[in-house]
């Protein structure tokens, strides 16, 4: 099952959490579920983030392995992969029987590898990729995306729900990681993209705030192509009438123009490579959403 | 003067006007005029493109000399940079004390060379840069940026309008053509960083259709980020507060989670490149803004 899957509320949730990790976001994620009225357990590594918490009713654990023992639920919001199991592996006895819910920052294998972990301890895993900063969590403002245990979720809902929208993605544990992940690749070259058309027209002397004025509105409205190339990617025949061809993508001359004017190339050269392979393969009057075919992967990955 | 030009309307613009070059967008150009009540004299190398518009009024040329010599104002709708100097060297000397705008796709060096070669045989000449497809022009919904003989642009300003938004980006014939380019690669970059996003997702069986669900509105509220940048830019201080640190930034985590994937990593791979940059050079702790300097052109090029 590839969707979203609905709301399924459970009457009866559990009420008590454990939260370990107490950075910004750790903080935000404990802060709304003690507004929420949940009793909450906090623990951090390095003492001493907790007074504001503690103040607005939270408990403090002295230990990893009283903070795991206090709750039948336990986030974990870590600085990485690693952290986790520096935290957990100690006390992985005492997490039998339990639920984790992870939400630290990790990628896809590493999120399947806490799973298998977690399934080999008699702990059950759900995985959480938080799309939002921590100013977003107490107005609920994000999306957070889950997956892993699916029984986990249901049971967690009316918890997690506090943080932010939730969309459960599958039993691959991974599949929350890499969509967050997928999200924000697009994000990151957007970003890139307006800073290398920043730099080909300050390279002129026009401002990035001019060039901002246009690029922003610009980029906005030419979300609304994405939708279009997702069918053509879908449907699988890149010969289907009224797209722009990779031929007419030609984007040689942007990279002449960002060369000739001093800035490096680079981010758009690698567009243009990927254009240029599927040129190469006799694939240049096909649609432009081609370049689909450069990147994608030979076979399923994951579950 | 880096800004864009106010409007200046001329009360006696030209009405005689040539376009030459009948492909999708000239075509397009010319009907526009003809709406528009000019009188509209056409030319194409190949022939028998004219059908449509010769129906609708306009006058058809033999020769390249004789569409030069029909009007005041010549407008080069061709293929390349090229095809300007081949249509338009054999008759240059029917072009001296005529106005030339030209809307052929070129880099901004080929605006220059033409600007140049222009000048260099008593040619006023402006450079324009259509972002818009041909469809577009009919309904006025595209802009047009221009930039090259300031005098050109004030007089013809009531006709060009008929086609899109105008703006005049100086004097430099070269700057029309550079914005519109940078405009293009922010775009390009934004629809291969979907892809290889969707490619990512694809791994696991996730329809492209469910990723642009919600990749687009993700980005488009993105997009409200790059004014953020651009202040940062502008401002020349890359150690502003409240800005997201290239150290956080970093993205090897997708670079691998792609790679896992079995997914090309390239075009991140790319963003990562410009950021590495920047950390080796000590300014991990900078924001993420401070990528426009591993981009950034060492002086100002054109004029």
């Amino acid at each position: 099952m590839i969707g979203v899957a609905e709301t399924n509320r459970n009457p009866n949730p559990p009420t008590d959490i454990t939260l370990l990790g107490l950075g910004a976001m750790g903080g935000a994620l404990a802060a709304a579920l003690l507004d929420a009225g949940h009793s909450v357990t906090v623990w951090n590594r390095t003492p001493g983030r907790d007074t504001d918490l503690v103040a607005r009713g939270a408990r403090t654990a002295g230990s990893a392995r009283e903070a795991v023992s206090a709750s039948p639920v336990v986030v974990a919001c870590l600085l990485k992969h690693d952290s986790v199991h520096e935290t957990l592996d100690p006390v992985v006895d005492a997490l039998r029987g339990r639920t984790l819910v992870n939400v630290t920052t990790t990628t896809p294998n590493e999120a399947r590898e806490l799973a298998s972990w977690a399934a080999d301890h008699g702990v059950d895993y759900l995985d959480g990729a938080i799309m939002a900063v921590p100013a977003m969590i107490s107005s609920r403002a994000g999306q957070i995306f889950y997956s892993g245990s699916r029984t986990a979720y249901d049971a967690l809902l009316p918890i997690i729900e506090t943080w932010a929208t939730s969309e459960f993605h599958g039993e691959d544990a991974g599949r929350a990681s890499l969509v967050d992940l997928a999200m924000l690749s697009g994000m990151y070259q957007m970003f890139a993209g307006f800073l290398h058309g920043a730099a080909m027209v300050g390279s002129v002397g026009m401002s990035a705030a001019d060039f901002a004025a246009r690029q922003a509105p610009f980029l906005a409205a030419m979300t609304g192509e994405l939708a279009g190339f997702a069918d053509v990617v879908d449907g699988g025949d890149y010969t289907v009438p009224n797209q722009q061809s990779l031929d007419f993508s030609d984007l040689s001359h942007i990279v002449r123009a960002s060369q000739d004017q001093g800035v490096d190339p680079a981010p758009i050269a690698a567009v243009q490579a990927l254009i240029d392979r599927q040129v190469a393969a006799g694939h240049g009057s096909e649609g432009f959403a081609r370049v689909y075919e450069s990147l994608r992967a030979g076979e399923l990955v994951g579950r």
